[in-house]
């Protein structure tokens, strides 16, 4: 398979997965930068994750215009991706959610913070955009422009997850299957730390704890959840490249 | 397939849904106005509706009395259809349920508002019926008569939905689908509002915001959740209007 | 089919209703009085509900005592039900589970009382009996012999439900499939009263609702149910006596 | 099939299980003691517990060497297995898990305890290891040598599980069965728990109940576990002991 088929049948994976592990229902969406061309992003068209195809999949600028085949209409809210694709070169892939348990963070004052070392690279300063604080009382909460993907943008900053007051949450990776699997964990985070936050005060990961994990995350502990989570989803596994690299060795971890 | 056996298909999969996505269980029944016949509408026999075939739906007056083919005892509580039906000529589909989430609202005093742009079609005034205030004591809590079907669409007034105290709640939309979408996402909102409430103070959708996205809601969105949810109920996706029609445009969303 | 073979059929099938509607694990168990003879009950061998088949059905007297075939070891708690049947000759059919959501009511001072019309049969006066007041502190908290069992049924007394601390619940029924009924809703409303009660004070079914409701359960009700179960299960649906007798009318619900 | 053959299948069975039952999702890891070789120990290769093959399983010294067969990259984490099989000559199994539901009980004060019957073997009281105390703030919560692993062992004890702060629990059994039913019954408990105290004040299970369960716990309890688990897994089900030997008696519960 080329490369170019490959990023495809990974972009549905993703979707499929995200759609399996319950981090997107009917709505939401994964992109990935275009492997060849950093200043176009691969985006579906507008379908429920679950039901992508290669074929949905369509090409998108930097300002959200769709260049090449246009299989259908694309979702309104791709500013998200072109905005964020823009604004920090070192992102290649985004994933724009309504994952259930981390909606409650963004409609109340509680932080959301990683409780558990799996979940450490969602960070330790999560902001919480509020479409209305720039663009007023009168919106339906998308970002459906770019100026508000700009804005969303800023509000993320160097970040990799910023919640969506009323909405849901966006998350960035430095790959495809990286965001996939902050995104996971981000949920079953959030999941834990509601109940959690009914038993008592909350022991955080801390400062120390999140750098060390974020760091050094590395791409077979991103690869055994990919494995699991392509045969829930009924979906083929393609090693990724850790397996075959030099990345592999009984000492590292 | 013509336009009477593709409405009876519809409301087949729409009864198939509701129970794969959690809002009916055993119990609960949809029903569609009559699309040649406004003083008419189709629902099916007293049948679980997971359980229904295209056998199974009836029709019947807005007085709740069954005209022709009577495969079996209908539902005791067509009663509430008659009424809205009968009450709101805009309403083309009924959902009443026991959706789960909803019910701790119905039976505490606690509003239940949508804090979630996908459910701000619920409104922000949801009413909450009890069957005790006009009809005493000794009910089962059933709508099993018109005059309490007529109560209880007094009490629903304009609005979309209306709680039933101790039993549930009667969800009304311009169309089957968008019945259905409904009733979906404010089983959601009610599951992350019980959440939220655990976090502390909880900000709502706005009322700007409501009406914007109420307004707003493009019947593009609702076949997105259709097609996903036919996937998952294993019923077949049959498209809507708006993807043959002129709906379909690069910029709206 | 007869009607012992049928009965020994809906045994199964209501032991893997309750596993697969979560109400049963691995453990808990149904049973049925004998239909021909009054002083003896129907239940299998200790194993879980869901591997159960008609031959592992063992017949028992009311001391809790194998006659006929043995095709394993018993349930150690057969005199759960032994003792019930000796107390109480309107009970044809007895439920022993580990409920989940019950069981938080069985180590709390909270009372489960019925919040929804569906759960109204359980009652508004549920007792708890906790083993330890009249056997100490040294048991497994199993009710292992008749002593345990006939201590049990008095606490039981005339009702539908009691909890036993730190164990679970036990439900009986004036058939079958009504304690089937009964147990997948007390779970029901357990889980809305759960969270209920985290929004703030509730309003309870009344007396008279709960009254009007218990006598009017019809057989139809229960039927729409386990047809329902029936094909989750991925049983054969037995149509019950009602839907041939004359119980069929427009009129009656 | 051989002991050695038939160990391996065990063993594939029980991490199947575990993440059937969602104990363990993408990570976590359960191992056996060697049957033939004390001071050895048998654990798959790192991969996800669900997609485990008996090819995977590699064989390790007390000291987490691998030795023989090398199918791919160890777990980081075999030295908790390593250091408790040295410490515990009573230990046959152990099983490393993130459950979801005991992580809120790592990072709280709340005490997670036993309230129901089926889950007093985790004991009355269980520590909670925080990597923190001995190695400080800077590591990933993961325990990657065997100072670490010989640290947690001493937390654990004599005892039958014990936490680790923002990261799971590991439970210890007499034999692989035993350690998979005391895991799936700690999770359990735990959701319980959680649910019980938002009631109010909690009856757990005393000492004498915990003492009379955890002594009396016989095998065929754990094998009828096993069979449903097995079975809900769609892995083959191999009776254990108990059933061929003398433990099969009409009285022994």
């Amino acid at each position: 398979m080329s490369d170019a088929a490959s990023i495809l049948e990974d972009l549905v994976t993703a979707n499929r997965i995200l759609a399996n592990e319950k981090v997107l229902d009917s709505f939401g969406h994964v992109s990935v930068r275009h492997p060849q061309a950093p200043d176009r992003f691969l985006l579906s068209r507008a379908r429920a994750p679950d039901m992508i195809q290669v074929d949905d999949i369509m090409e998108f600028t930097l300002d959200g215009a769709s260049v090449g085949r246009e299989p259908g209409k694309p979702y309104a809210e791709r500013f998200i991706h072109a905005a964020l694709y823009a604004a920090r070169p070192d992102v290649k892939s985004v994933v724009h959610n309504h994952s259930p348990s981390v909606i409650p963070f963004s409609v109340t004052n509680r932080k959301m913070r990683p409780i558990m070392h799996m979940c450490a690279p969602i960070g330790n300063d999560i902001p919480n955009w509020d479409i209305r604080d720039k663009f007023g009382d009168n919106t339906n909460l998308l970002v459906t422009d770019l100026e508000m993907g700009r804005d969303f943008a800023q509000c993320l900053g160097h970040r990799t997850v910023a919640l969506m007051r009323g909405h849901g949450s966006t998350v960035v990776g430095r790959g495809l299957r990286e965001a996939v699997f902050t995104s996971i964990y981000m949920e079953i985070n959030a999941g834990l730390l509601i109940q959690s936050l009914s038993l008592g005060d909350v022991v955080y990961l801390s400062d120390g704890e999140i750098e060390t994990i974020s760091k050094g995350r590395a791409g077979f502990t991103i690869e055994r959840g990919w494995e699991n989570w392509c045969n829930r989803a009924k979906r083929p596994y393609v090693a990724g490249e850790w397996t075959t690299g030099k990345g592999f060795s009984r000492s590292d971890g």
